[in-house]
């Protein structure tokens, strides 16, 4: 065995995530690592939970990031939230809600579902009609951006509406956050988890959370200890809480969350706002050109993320040698269909710093070019142009 | 609000871990990010395995990190390998065997108390009384260097020791991994975890882990779903699994990987025996200073770990005074104590990068500095004097 240092060659990340990172945020990752109980770090990991309530435009005192991928800030707020016994209605419109229904089921919790179209925002009338049926629903989880399809739901009226039944809610906010508006404390959500590869731009491996008041409320009062002594909560905040003293719970990724730190200083030099208009401006630039080669969005424009652009495979077109040629040729990464859509779109991701012009034209540039060579029926010749018309705007 | 970019000084860690990472793994985590399914990424996963097995010294198909820290390394062996109701006797000589009742108690299980002083190895014969007087026990667990008072156990004898009375065995190797002999595949150790950021002078936030084939048949005919979606190796296994499809779990860490690798790339270099010769000769140096100064190791000689050295803190010292002073003055970070050992000893750290002839003579040089001050009851002027004598043979 004699195996060497590994270079990575340099992609253009247009996927579903992770999306291109900052140099700044790279280069903050590799600064010297600290202690975790060092006070120049605590200093910091003040700083990250401002920076965060900013992002999710929260006052929560419980705001931080937990220290491993989406996939555990899901967890984290399931296990803390969910009781053996507990009835949660999940939305299900995407890949994203049947791994809540696997959480709830292995909380012991009864998940109730509400599915939906693949490609299409959760149905409020669908879970008012739920909430009705099921009046001893404790929680109502969705996906306030499907990653796995590019559609966006009405958080805000889905928290409303679990409200006005009773229910705490739990919103995966994943894809959404930094990339389009989302304001936690204004919609009144409960609990929230996102992660740092998609909008934030920052490399992959850690999960902002934020819990209201009548979440922690529920935490405090549990009958039972939470099944996870990693993602226990009630353990957490003795490291992350608001207290001086910080005790040990578990070691944490001092570098990642360097480079999550620089992610978000970087957002809030940017503004909030500014970032949320970029992704959207980009978005309409991207959408002209690739409907002017005559590729069609999947998800109804109203109901569409500006962030996440899945799109049908033409008739005939060869999913994976598409994407391939586009890896191979021109370092670019677009994303396959996930779940029942693999094979039948593609996800053309414009995440935080990926979200630019230099990526638009190169990705429409691109699909030209292999799009022609697999003989697509597309219109070819027209995409860049298209798009450069809406970025002159 | 407006919050700057993150500069962390430089420190010495030599505290229990982190540990101080080689420029070369801060340099390979700024490297590109890739996507996690990309196929050249594919390809580094496969060295990573490859390097981990070497590190561990097993065959073990199953070996890979999780994408997260130690703890919940530790949490995928219990949630994976316990039932409900499943006796598992867990030999506790530190804190970390308390944890690990807690991880069998929050997968419903029986925990069984082994309890040892701390700062003793775990006890064969108490083990095996255990082992006599609960024949219905399935899993024997127990710490193989406990990072909280610096104590190695006797691994090979207590695996076998369960083996012979038809247990599984879970081994907690965060600090030895690296740093002092561990033979996983000679010993028979069934499921392991470890961390980056002790022997290997990675960055903090995954855990290495390996699990053998007894492990593997208990995992695969459990009778109930893991309870944690994020944890389950049915599901990590189709990401980081032998096949060459790779499915989607969750979105690996990749930046963290890249460090890991150049980490494991490093370690392969020097060679893993000649890694536990350098950890063990560093140490004799530094016992040689600490020794000459008057201070007292809390482990007997037999039972003392060469990377992590618990002291005695002299009568009428000031711990939090001594450790930021040591800081502030020195950049030098060392280790307070844990649990019960809290204001009594101190843990200095020789791990991975860190164990090196420059980190023992300053450590040395300020502890007689910083202990002349505080007018603590040791001999002074002689510390460094005593180590050199060692390092130079």
């Amino acid at each position: 065995m004699a195996i060497k240092s590994f270079h990575p060659p340099q992609r253009i990340l247009m996927g579903p995530g992770p999306s291109d990172v900052s140099p700044r945020v790279l280069e903050a990752m590799s600064r010297p690592t600290l202690g975790h109980l060092d006070p120049v770090f605590v200093s910091m990991m003040d700083e990250m939970k401002e920076l965060l309530k900013y992002a999710f435009q929260t006052k929560n005192e419980l705001t931080m990031p937990v220290s491993a991928p989406g996939s555990a800030g899901m967890e984290t707020c399931f296990v803390n939230l969910v009781e053996p016994g507990d009835k949660v209605i999940v939305c299900q419109n995407g890949v994203f809600g049947g791994r809540m229904k696997e959480n709830v089921e292995r909380c012991g919790g009864i998940a109730v579902m509400v599915q939906d179209d693949w490609g299409r925002a959760v149905d409020l009338q669908k879970v008012e009609d739920a909430l009705k049926a099921n009046p001893d629903t404790k929680v109502v989880a969705f996906v306030h951006a499907e990653t796995s399809t590019g559609a966006q739901s009405d958080a805000k009226n889905l928290v409303a509406l679990a409200h006005k039944h009773g229910c705490l809610t739990i919103v995966d906010a994943v894809t959404s956050l930094a990339g389009s508006p989302l304001k936690v404390d204004e919609w009144a959500i409960d609990a929230i988890y996102s992660g740092t590869q998609k909008c934030l731009s920052c490399t992959p491996g850690l999960s902002p959370v934020s819990f209201g008041e009548r979440a922690l409320e529920k935490i405090k009062n549990r009958k039972n200890k939470v099944q996870s002594w990693f993602l226990d909560l009630n353990l957490v905040m003795s490291y992350w809480g608001g207290s001086t003293k910080r005790a040990y719970h578990h070691t944490a990724p001092i570098n990642s969350l360097y480079g999550l730190h620089e992610a978000l200083v970087i957002l809030q030099e940017e503004g909030l706002e500014n970032s949320w208009a970029r992704h959207q401006k980009n978005h309409l630039a991207l959408r002209a050109g690739l409907e002017a080669m005559g590729l069609n969005f999947v998800v109804p424009e109203s109901e569409r993320l500006p962030q996440l652009n899945a799109l049908t495979i033409p008739e005939g077109v060869d999913d994976a040698l598409v994407r391939a040629t586009l890896l191979n040729d021109y370092q670019l990464e677009i994303g396959a269909g996930l779940g029942v859509m693999a094979g039948k779109v593609w996800r053309i991701g414009l995440m935080g710093h990926a979200s630019n012009k230099r990526n638009i034209l190169v990705c429409l540039g691109a699909l030209d070019d292999v799009l022609g060579r697999v003989k697509a029926p597309v219109q070819l010749g027209v995409a860049v142009a298209a798009a450069q018309k809406v970025l002159e705007n």
